[in-house]
């Protein structure tokens, strides 16, 4: 059985370098809240506020290292409730998606593109994927066997070996499931 | 093909005659907003507040007619939000679930019981169940083919004179299949 660990991913931000400065002052570096299950990642202690049409989130948690681009990961949920309409995307695709209003300690940024919805995916290390036959790209069906059985259709299977085995979904996935961080998926074919 | 219309409920009240009074005043009268998609249910024009230990909801819509039992459901998501931990249930099988205070402009109510998250289902009219060879509480696996399509494992099938054909699911739900009210659901088996 491919039985892979969930992971629920709260709504949360990567920041660029410049954006980290503009906000938190010059020269400033995240600090370690907590390492996150794929490697060199982690949860900052800081947090910054973000602005959208209809209302605010006052502490979206920073996940880091810096990125390349800024890029904020809601729920389809959450993008309701602030007044922004993200498309679901892959991480990192962010052409053509909405921006935002950040506001940090230092300064403010405002983002022209980068909101997104996650499309839900699973991380493979190169080794587990040539196991199970996996590949790069590819859409797996997965059971997810929680308080409110259902299968995910549309499951990217995502692989390097920078990777470790997780599957990320958000916060409406998750409680649509009814299941939380730790539980077990199984991908179906 | 087994093709049933999706309906997305928002968080929602129903609500006794005694609690009505309660709330709006001796002798109130719900007054129609909206009809439902079910015979005889409609969306009123009047909401009530309901706090919860670490928030609120100032507008909750009030579903009439009029029912035996005070019956607030939530998403999950609304629920973490106000504070209140509410089983999956279905609809009328409230014993034992959580209470909340509900605010209206007249009174207030300290609900003991009676908060959910409705378990998802499809309503069916005698006679479409009947051609379907669908029977009354039978658990049915239900595709979406929505934005992110999905299949959920775990739909009850509720059959009776008095309904029409539709299926009930939250804004989790809806969500996390990217699917919104009017779209079709296909049953499976």
């Amino acid at each position: 059985m491919k039985e892979v660990p969930v992971g629920v991913s709260a709504r949360h931000i990567h920041l660029s370098e410049e954006h980290i400065e503009k906000l938190f002052g010059e020269g400033y570096q995240l600090t370690v809240l907590k390492d996150l299950s794929q490697p060199r990642q982690f949860a900052a202690n800081e947090t910054v506020e973000v602005r959208g049409s209809k209302g605010s989130f006052p502490k979206v948690r920073i996940l880091g290292p810096a990125r390349k681009h800024t890029q904020l990961e809601v729920s389809r949920t959450d993008a309701f409730q602030i007044g922004v309409k993200p498309p679901v995307r892959e991480s990192g695709d962010i052409a053509g998606t909405p921006g935002i209003t950040i506001v940090g300690p230092a300064g403010e940024v405002e983002l022209e593109e980068g909101v997104i919805v996650a499309a839900r995916h699973i991380h493979f290390h190169t080794k587990e994927a040539s196991e199970w036959g996996i590949t790069d790209k590819q859409i797996l069906r997965v059971q997810l066997q929680g308080e409110r059985p259902l299968t995910f259709d549309d499951v990217i299977a995502r692989v390097s070996d920078a990777y470790a085995l997780d599957m990320h979904i958000d916060t409406d996935e998750a409680n649509a499931a009814g299941v939380k961080t730790g539980d077990k998926a199984v991908i179906l074919d």
